[in-house]
């Protein structure tokens, strides 16, 4: 449900999803006029970000990480970019990468479904298996959605994800549970609940895994500063346009000396979504 | 070096670490007083468990999804908690089971190694690759340490961790990783700072996984109510007594009517140590 309403947001305006992954140093002087102050001023540079992208952004990613970092008073920021997004009716991604057996899953589900961190969709982690990823299935009903991680933009994704498992990568062996567990579940009209992160930086990865991606709705990091191209991401996803692409810094980074940094910010979101828009 | 340290405590007085995954339904109603609030009653019921298990207990393990389900107030109450550990001098795990690429895993480092949430070892989930478990290697020089998810305990474990790559489980290749990575930091006595969680719930799982877990300390779980057995605890430390052995609902649940649940929990915490002290 959520991947198919995504995908109207996709085709109204574009697959740019931006991404709200803040540290100090990407927030311009003129908001924290040199005193910086993650609970106040991680705010306030969100909102502007998101202002100034609304109308050419399918979505918004926000890193939670970022906001961990500076622990109670970072998460109270976190939590306020999150209900900013969703007070402008738009979809926000909660990139949380968790994992963990069924019974504390539910407790993450609950965490990130629900309360303070209420957010659409989220990340989540295989590693543990299927009874780690079920107890957010009961959530997709209420149009909540969730993005598997199957193959990462980083070096190190070589190191496991790549592994050959009788001649197919781990990385496949994921993508294909996840639309095997999404047929069980069968509550979907194009797209199911159950997406998958597809970083592509690689060409020669990304072919192998066409197959299985051409099946889901994905999220595609990397876009940007983390190096994948335009052509890259056309092969992936070609007329289907069944994915969202995520750009941070791309989008908010280097503008701390800059005091029209929300045109930069509009500017910057605009020219990366005709880009992504190439359905056209 | 924090390994080291642990293995001292776990000499002295026994390999158990005792689990604070605290949820609403094992709160006494003496603490809760039929109104819970999870600022208070966790903090409250938390510290409670720690008083009466210092003497027997290893270590302390917290379940971060417990108190994150409960968004800041939660978080607030799980500050506490590992204050209050740390106040007594013992050592806590944090078990967040994170994963990010490397510049995000720097910022969940100083989340869980910095700040509110410091905590001595965490969890973490080997998923992304070596770069991603990287940015934490610098923490511990200051005796900061990790438990990489190896084999877990979930019958979903089989998905993706027992699957062959050459004949090797993927729980072998990450545990043979863990070692490697460990070697070339050379920063450690006899156990790296980088240890492995190892699940127990199979002895055939345990055979092949056991040239590896010798050389690592390792956090084993599922001891009690997830069904791990003495026996092949007592197969997988032998008298090397290289790790430390989890029970959470089987010393603090099931004890919401008891007035006198203090002492339970002492003679609880009690028996389990004896239990695990196979090598006097």
């Amino acid at each position: 449900m959520i991947m198919d309403k995504l995908r109207e947001k996709v085709i109204n305006k574009s697959p740019l999803c931006v991404g709200i992954d803040l540290r100090e140093e990407h927030i311009p002087n003129c908001i924290t006029k040199g005193h910086f102050d993650p609970e106040i001023h991680f705010v306030e540079y969100a909102k502007d970000i998101v202002d100034a992208t609304l109308d050419v952004a399918a979505c918004y990613k926000v890193q939670i990480a970022c906001y961990e970092a500076f622990g109670l008073k970072g998460l109270k920021a976190y939590k306020e970019i999150l209900d900013y997004i969703k007070s402008k009716g738009e979809y926000v991604i909660a990139d949380i990468k968790r994992s963990d057996i069924g019974s504390t899953a539910e407790l993450y589900a609950k965490a990130h479904f629900e309360g303070d961190f209420e957010a659409d969709i989220i990340t989540l982690n295989p590693f543990m298996g299927k009874d780690s990823i079920s107890p957010y299935f009961k959530y997709f009903n209420e149009s909540k959605g969730a993005f598997i991680l199957a193959k990462t933009t980083n070096k190190g994704s070589k190191d496991f994800q790549d592994l050959l498992i009788d001649d197919m990568s781990l990385s496949n062996k994921v993508l294909n549970n996840i639309f095997k567990w999404s047929k069980e579940l069968d509550e979907y009209k194009n797209f199911p609940s159950m997406g998958a992160v597809v970083g592509v930086n690689n060409l020669e990865s990304i072919k192998s895994l066409k197959p299985f991606t051409d099946k889901l709705f994905l999220l595609i990091p990397g876009y940007g500063a983390q190096g994948a191209k335009i052509e890259d991401i056309k092969y992936l996803m070609g007329s289907k346009m069944n994915g969202v692409v995520n750009v941070s810094r791309g989008i908010s980074g280097g503008l701390k000396e800059e005091d029209n940094y929300k045109d930069i910010l509009k500017e910057r979101a605009t020219t990366f979504a005709k880009e992504l828009k190439f359905n056209e």
